[in-house]
């Protein structure tokens, strides 16, 4: 796709620091690390989120993050990593070409998770009642 | 395993508010949620993290964490979700049984992405080496 970013850095038209490449997929260095090192890994072919991706990517992407993340680790020598991956851009989506996120981290690299909040009363049994049948519903 | 509380949790002896369950995973609510509906998703067998779980269940989860980012943003009205994995203290993974954060987001919810930074110079390109020479020896 023309005006998609990541199709463009496939196609070469758009120049990228690449650490892995195979027929189906492409991991690059994101441009704003959060730390050095965080690398973006896209299948070639464009799905515009990981809901829209068939089986098939969703197992071979996975393995293929595994074993980034393992590289990214020995790589930087970094003790850890996350993976993540956002759907949306409510939830930080900027490019709607399916990317994983694998980013090093390392001892007090100053990166804090996200605050965790907490249920009251009933509320976390009426929040689960309404997942649990969504996913009953398939 | 004894000492890990989402093995406690599978078998029952802990309570939580489950949202999925079959024979080999289970989903519930995290305790602590960045946002109503957080959910954590885990295969029953303990594994360590991500890096020690085999292919078949990388698959298999990956394929409900799609199907469950879909229910919880039905469930709750959310147009976004994160799906997250860290591996490793530093990356802030606190229980040592792999799980997958799933969570709902929704527009201004107050939650920030952590800020990217920048490279300078050649370090781009070195940064990439270091990550490629480590996926190629696989």
């Amino acid at each position: 796709m023309q005006d998609c970013i990541f199709c463009r850095i496939i196609t070469g038209e758009v120049p990228a620091d690449k650490v892995y490449e195979d027929d189906k997929y492409l991991a690059f260095l994101d441009i704003a690390p959060i730390n050095p090192g965080h690398t973006l890994l896209v299948p070639k072919k464009h799905y515009q989120d990981i809901i829209s991706a068939p089986d098939e990517v969703l197992c071979e992407i996975m393995k293929l993050a595994r074993l980034l993340g393992a590289s990214v680790m020995k790589g930087l020598e970094a003790p850890a990593f996350n993976l993540g991956v956002n759907t949306g851009k409510e939830a930080g989506q900027a490019v709607f070409h399916l990317h994983l996120h694998v980013i090093p981290r390392f001892e007090n690299d100053g990166h804090k998770m996200w605050g965790g909040g907490s249920y009251r009363g009933g509320e976390a049994g009426r929040v689960a009642e309404k997942i649990k049948k969504e996913m009953t519903r398939k």
